[in-house]
């Protein structure tokens, strides 16, 4: 086989599995939101055939021989395609197929219980099937380091951070530690100085949000025909070959939650859509990891659409949406709505200031189980000391306390650090972009997303995996992430303004 | 390999390719009912992919060696399912695996024309992609004939209707042509001779008629947690693992057909539930062809619920539905209303006294498609002709000629035979279930139909592909497959009644 046609042979390869892919990820669309519940059991068989199927595809034998006489060409694209292919085979080979089988039974018995143990607030409960996924985590992580050469922990992150390393973590963490602290303190009281914002009144039907959600889903930029919103019990973002489908889920008593949701969840799928349309089979043509995938969505959600520009535009239209008027309506009282801050003892809940306290939190307990500092029998007492030492309240439960997040029952050890990377990473590219594209603030007054998605479709979205995520950051923002414009941020919007 | 030991690999073999099957089907659904247009072209080219998949693990090169090595055992179910597994690779080694993708790939994009040149009655935009469609049909069939020994008409009519003949199909029908038209003639002349019945008066809102649908499909005893009813321009049912899902479309100035609709792919659900579940990943534990699922749709919708006994206790509670009352809804009217018969246009809304002229007419052409005597270009005026001939009427435009059915533009030519052979099916076995459970009429004056379901599990659902069709009616009805049961019903229904 001459170089191009082994070239070829893997793209056709890879092309299959992404297939595989495909089918599990609209599978798994299809189970969250239109499957009846009877279902359940033989879909859960059909996904685990054909993860099967695409794990042996990626475990051929004949595989590395293919990788190996791979030539690029000098093309980067194709370099970068490799590289990602390489990268996929190394994780895959890296267990053995028992340890694979293990780890997905003892996640899914674990999310099991955690389904019920969750809302009866019962660790005791849980305790014993999450001590089987630690453990096996813990087996997976060693299992990876040796072969990826990496720490244990970092084997983990490496899954959802391509080439992220932990000291990298620390470093930036560790900056937001130093910080975050002391800024909350401010923030809070220049807010309990002032009356709390009158809060719009409902009921707000769902048909109405759901009209308004589509509206701005539009308005961001997706395309109508090539994009769904629908219900699910956990708000994600899908995305599929030439679609991407959101969800959420509606309050009738407060539309700003799901409104915001769908914003976020929007940014994620513009991400999708700008991905290389032509790549879509190929490695390199896939999003380049959780960080920049949750930068697309906090770049949408906190830096454009909590602006007081957009908020502006957004106000009449959320009035009129629900027939409504009054004071809770204005623009300024939307953006004092939309600024609250507290510390809750809920992630999911929580505003862009307390929010990477809930992650490092969570990094700190993840990497001591991990390294085996720290046994799940021990996990609500540090829980409650953590919380206490970063965000200065004790939750008076377990389901508001350490069992309130899937990751952990599921096995994702590694993915917590990538929502607070991509927050830094969201206020550094804002800036970068404002730095080139002066108008945004006033096309956002216009509910123009055009010149902000317009530069990250260059900068980000059409980049791929072509490049990683450090260079991609140097090539977009001129210097590498860094904690600096997210605290430049956060006290521009909460103590200057 | 022993002999248990190559049964179970062909076993674990099979339940892989049933695993796309089964992703197949649900993209297809998810095709039909949910997906963006925008995602049509990736729709496709997915769902040809994994059907190459599916195509290559049944054309493995091994596979021929397993089967001809597994061994019974003398266990009958065991040789039913070998015997399926081999017609499975007999009908997917007959075709090179390109002629496969490149239908697949020509059926998607034919369909997704027709959802546009179907409303616009626009045959010349669907004409290039139907000639593709129908050139790769006549290449599938050349191929499939000498490979199976079977006629070229016939090797297509296989795959929706194991070991049915078109000799056969031709002396059933030539009996219904011999006695129809002159049938429909008295009954036309006799239902002249009486005023028409009343209509209820809309509208009918699409939530209290969906309404009226979910509960239906319960009360003929579809699981509610195993079952959906959604919205779709083609109404069909889709049986999934553990699961089925039925769509309709509804018309808010008459209620009558989106309800019979839904009883009619409720019979179709009904069979797919009754399938042996711990055979689902099984050949044998298949459906046994289209002609049989019909059989089963009309037992449900025509034999059972167009009776007067159902009809009876249906009334009040239609009408309760939409909260009206009068004459237009006695039991005795609705009798009439689901009793009119009419020379239409329309295959899907017609009634079961001309839906076999409507059929026969497709056969015809299709026949005469796939033996090159028929050019795409020349149907308009063969469908009009065989219209003037068969049903006396011709139809004004395309949209209400040969563009009305979804079938030739997704590749299946073979198919429409199978609704009047189920129909001739369904009047057979529901008169050998009145033999053998006197008491079904009265149980579905009471909205009861277990005493029908548990007749139909027995003798045909749980059967599932254990036996051929043939041996089915015979063990079901004591006599092969004949017009005399389905014209004998049509006397009583319509002249005697």
């Amino acid at each position: 086989m001459i170089v191009s046609d082994t070239y070829a042979e893997l793209t056709r390869r890879f092309a299959r599995m992404q297939a595989l892919a495909e089918a599990v990820g609209l599978l798994d669309w299809d189970t969250q939101v239109v499957m009846p519940g009877g279902g359940a059991e033989a879909r859960s068989d059909l996904m685990a055939t054909l993860r099967v199927l695409r794990h042996e595809m990626l475990t051929a034998p004949d595989l590395d021989d293919l990788l190996d006489r791979a030539d690029d060409g000098g093309d980067p694209w194709r370099r970068a395609d490799l590289r990602e292919m390489r990268r996929d085979r190394l994780h895959a080979t890296a267990l053995p197929a028992d340890l694979v089988a293990a780890n997905s039974r003892a996640a899914s018995r674990c999310e099991t219980v955690w389904r019920t143990a969750r809302p009866a607030s019962d660790f005791a409960a849980i305790r014993p099937s999450l001590d089987e996924v630690v453990r096996l985590q813990r087996e997976i992580a060693a299992a990876k380091s040796e072969r990826l050469g990496l720490a244990p922990y970092d084997a983990l992150l490496d899954l959802y951070q391509p080439d992220g390393r932990s000291a990298e973590i620390d470093r930036l963490f560790d900056a937001l530690t130093g910080t975050l602290p002391g800024l909350l303190g401010a923030v809070l009281e220049r807010q309990a100085a002032r009356p709390a914002p009158p809060s719009p009144d409902g009921p707000f039907p769902v048909e109405a949000q759901r009209a308004l959600g589509v509206a701005m889903m539009a308005a961001v930029g997706l395309e109508p025909d090539r994009t769904r919103l629908d219900v699910s019990a956990h708000p994600f973002c899908k995305g599929l070959a030439g679609e991407v489908r959101i969800t959420t889920r509606y309050d009738t008593a407060d539309f700003t939650g799901a409104l915001m949701g769908v914003l976020h969840e929007a940014g994620h799928a513009l991400y999708h859509r700008g991905l290389p349309d032509g790549a879509r089979d190929q490695p390199a043509g896939r999003h380049r990891g959780m960080a920049i995938h949750e930068s697309q969505s906090l770049i949408v959600e906190m830096q454009a659409c909590r602006s007081p520009a957009f908020l502006g535009w957004l106000a009449p239209r959320a009035a009129d949406a629900f027939g409504a008027s009054g004071p809770a309506w204005t623009p300024a009282n939307l953006v004092r709505l939309y600024g609250r801050v507290s510390r809750g003892f809920i992630r999911v809940e929580a505003d862009e200031v307390t929010y990477p306290l809930h992650v490092i939190l969570r990094y700190r307990l993840e990497r001591a189980m991990i390294a085996g500092d720290l046994a799940v029998a021990d996990l609500p007492a540090a829980w409650a000391e953590g919380m206490r030492d970063l965000l200065g309240v004790v939750p008076p439960d377990d389901r508001r306390g350490c069992l309130q997040d899937i990751h952990w029952p599921t096995g994702a050890f590694g993915y917590f650090p990538c929502y607070t990377l991509g927050a830094l990473g969201a206020a550094q590219l804002f800036g970068a972009a404002l730095r080139d594209e002066p108008g945004i603030p006033d096309a956002l007054g216009r509910g123009d997303f055009a010149p902000l998605v317009g530069w990250l479709r260059q900068h980000v979205h059409a980049r791929a995996s072509s490049v990683d995520q450090a260079t991609l950051m140097v090539e977009a923002t001129g210097r590498p992430l860094g904690v600096e414009a997210f605290l430049a941020h956060l006290r521009r919007r909460y103590l200057d303004a």
